[in-house]
């Protein structure tokens, strides 16, 4: 349906199924939160879980909550919670280190022995272009930028690997992945999924879609909580055939035998690497609770209305955006085009919208479905009009205060 | 003083400047807790911190924190604090990922343009191995692992780069860096040392003794709890001469510029890679506290004193030991040699005495010096000539209950 006024989004929250998820969460009064895919809130199970962890199993059982608490298999249980989110095998799912960490992992592994180039999108999210940049000065491996690539002209110059954002950070375009995977089976190549904006609000089907290689982010739609550690996604049979080299001794084979040699690991786990975070991992693990029989579809479906709504009274009001409109398929946030783009992030800040500013012209509001209703868009729109109408982004007080990262 | 009897343990305890710090601590009632080389108890301060951080912070907060409550910064901020304890400059540690990831960043940074080997010890622990081996298979460096080599040995074979910890995982040995440093200046080689077994313990003075490179751990001595990051430590003027290929956006010149090109930050910050788990890293950063205005030598020597209390016992028992005896200088902890260790280790920790067992034969007792009482160590000792004397070690639920880590 169009939603013409607060009462059809109110009746929208009415006859939503996923309406009852937000009393999971625990959110600020006062606050529309539109920027939970930079960084979800807590779920209040997520809170229970880091003083549990803190107190009852550090504090209580100290060095034996790694079995007792279960910390040494936390990893792969959090991992199989993940994998049921993007259609992934629960065992081929491992949580650990930092997206960035896992891209290197899996880009040096991938590349190795297979020879040709690197690839990465001009105006990919900055750091997966760093870390290609920093594999291919240590490797010696070509590395190639791509400008738009399509699927058919992606693995034209003896690209043989590409990390590709499923989701891009600030477009929302969604990746055709079964197109993409068919271009590279044919070139050779292989392609490495950036989750990290899909995850969790789209409908990722990686296994039936024919993608093997994927990392993604444990803080944004997942909601894990600040920096919460990252996850990597290996079909088993292609991650037995893979050496990465961060053999840290969390993914040997044996690691508490304290052999002097490296032995991988059977699949994904030998993208482990040293201790993990535990804290920030339990809360990244009740956090994933949140989505205990929930179906994806429905959350994709959910993010795209929000946004519909949003974007629509976005371009009533004359703003532009970068993201697919209302009748294409597009991820869980929304890019509106404003010079002072900035300043208007602040002003909406300041009335308690919260959505991020992306240099250098880009107002990026995400639509969290798990916690937002029809009615808090309806309100943040209202928001937007009246500081554009009014120009009270003007106020200088806005141009100079300090951003939300 | 020799203590003869638990009279003269707790003369030491009366007298002893650090025993104030032991009420800083969140300890279980009836455990005798020998293993805080492995996995620290929490200090109170680390767990009001989680709390802050994960209600407060992330709660109330929500992105508006990396600002706020200064997480942005925190990773430098914490690492002033470690920078204090092993005699470096304040702005010359990062605290970042894990042990295994910052050695691998470290030693390939050091490798590149330098040639030569890489090469650790045998018997090192495992992982500090491990992760040489990823990075000799993937960068084509030769890789040499020395048996028990000295400062005047090591840099033989044309090893440019070693890895070696300055205190033993197993013995407690610990290095002596002048000497080290001197051998590897006159070869034109580089030692990055291995702190996880020293920082907090021991009284490190990196920085005179001519150290540049080191990485360590922060859930041991550090207590920043389960999994707590790493840090790194590299001299100003040298990091700058390096490039590390985990090159992640926070350890960018300039993170949110969002630039397509990586450009490293200045000093010690390039080793930064990705986003950092906060909750892990703010628990290390609050543990931390305890050790303001604690002299470093004051804990070396209680560390000792602690240590050669059980060791005399011990011997007095008949067993034997692969650590520095009484009069000889050594780390944090003391490991005795016992073919049936590992029933023994499940026997104390039945009795509330956690230690822990490293394969294939050594019984490893850790003395934290801030939370440890003289009587304590008397106490255990206790426990220890009774098993052994009594044999009930051979009880057979000892034989097959699931070890610690």
């Amino acid at each position: 349906m169009t939603v013409k006024s607060r009462h059809d989004a109110e009746a929208l929250d009415a006859a939503d199924p996923l309406a009852p998820l937000r009393d999971q969460f625990d959110l600020p009064e006062g606050v529309i939160y539109l920027d939970g895919n930079s960084l979800g809130p807590p779920p209040r199970a997520a809170l229970k879980r880091i003083s549990e962890t803190a107190k009852d199993h550090w504090g209580r059982d100290l060095i034996k909550s790694w079995n007792t608490a279960g910390w040494i298999d936390l990893p792969k249980r959090c991992g199989a919670k993940i994998a049921a989110l993007i259609g992934a095998d629960g065992d081929d799912v491992i949580v650990c280190d930092s997206t960035s960490v896992n891209i290197f992992k899996l880009a040096s592994a991938l590349i190795k022995g297979r020879g040709g180039a690197l690839a990465y999108e001009h105006d990919e999210f900055p750091t997966d272009g760093y870390i290609l940049q920093g594999l291919a000065a240590m490797s010696g491996a070509a590395l190639l930028e791509l400008n738009r690539p399509s699927p058919e002209t992606a693995f034209a110059d003896n690209v043989s690997v590409l990390i590709k954002s499923a989701v891009h950070y600030k477009t929302a375009v969604i990746a055709d992945i079964p197109a993409w995977e068919r271009a590279a089976e044919k070139a050779g190549a292989v392609i490495v999924w950036d989750l990290s904006h899909a995850g969790g609000v789209i409908d990722l089907n990686l296994k039936a879609d024919g993608a093997r290689y994927a990392v993604g982010c444990g803080y944004k739609y997942l909601n894990g909580g600040p920096g919460a550690p990252a996850y990597v996604y290996v079909e088993h049979d292609a991650a037995n055939r893979l050496a990465q080299p961060l053999s840290g001794w969390m993914g040997h084979a044996r690691a508490f035998e304290f052999a002097g040699d490296y032995a991988p690991a059977a699949g994904v786990k030998r993208f482990a690497c040293g201790t993990p975070p535990i804290l920030s991992m339990a809360s990244l693990d009740a956090a994933l609770e949140v989505y205990d029989g929930v179906d994806m579809s429905a959350v994709e479906r959910k993010a795209k209305a929000l946004g519909d709504i949003f974007l629509a009274r976005a371009q009533r009001l004359g703003l532009d955006t970068v993201s697919p409109g209302i009748d294409e398929r597009r991820g869980g946030h929304v890019s509106l085009k404003f010079a002072d783009g900035y300043a208007v992030v602040q002003a909406l800040i300041a009335r308690g919208v919260i959505g991020d500013f992306r240099t250098p012209d880009l107002m990026r509001f995400g639509f969290a479905p798990l916690y937002l209703r029809y009615a808090d868009i309806w309100d943040a729109a209202d928001a937007l009009e009246d500081i554009i109408k009014s120009e009270s982004w003007r106020s200088p007080e806005f141009a100079t205060r300090k951003a939300v990262i």
